[in-house]
C-alpha cells in the first residue's frame, strides 16, 4: 500500500483528540474534582462517540474506528468519575 | 439521492457529538468554573479537530464537515473560558 495524505491527516486528527483526553482523566482522576465537567455532555459524547465507531467502521477508516474505539473507553472513565464524585 | 444508512448514523453522530458541547459550554459560561477542566486537553482537542475537519473535507462526509466545523466554534468558546477565568 502506497502512502495516503488522507489516512494520514485523519490519523493525525485520531492521535490529537484520542490523547487530548488523556490529560483530562488524569486530571479528574487525580483532583476527583468533577464539578466544571457538564453530565449531560458526557452522556451526549458518550452515545456519538458510540455512533462514530461505527460510522468509522461503515466507512472503512482505520483513524475513526482507532481514536473512537480509545475515547469511548476515556468517556466511560470521565462519566464513572462525574457520577462517583459528583454526588459529593 | 436515495436514503444512505452510513451518513445517516454519521449525521447522528454528528449531532451527538456536537450538542454535547452546548451544555458545557453553557455550564462554563454561567458558572466561570473552569477548574476542573484541562488546558492540555482543551488545546489538543481544538488542533485535533481543526484535522478532523480537513479529514472529513477530503473524504466527502457532510457529516464529519458539520460537526467538526460547530465543534471547532465550542472549542474556541471553552478554551477562552479557561483563559479568561482560569487566572483568578
Amino acid at each position: 500500500m502506497g502512502f495516503d495524505v488522507n489516512e494520514a491527516i485523519g490519523f493525525g486528527a485520531a492521535v490529537l483528540t484520542t490523547i487530548a483526553f488523556l490529560p483530562q482523566v488524569y486530571k479528574t482522576w487525580k483532583t476527583k474534582d468533577v464539578s466544571s465537567l457538564s453530565l449531560p455532555m458526557l452522556i451526549l459524547f458518550f452515545i456519538g462517540i458510540i455512533l462514530w465507531l461505527i460510522y468509522g467502521v461503515l466507512l472503512h477508516s482505520p483513524s475513526m474506528i482507532f481514536a473512537n474505539a480509545i475515547t469511548v473507553i476515556s468517556t466511560i472513565l470521565l462519566l464513572y468519575y462525574k457520577l462517583k464524585y459528583g454526588k459529593q
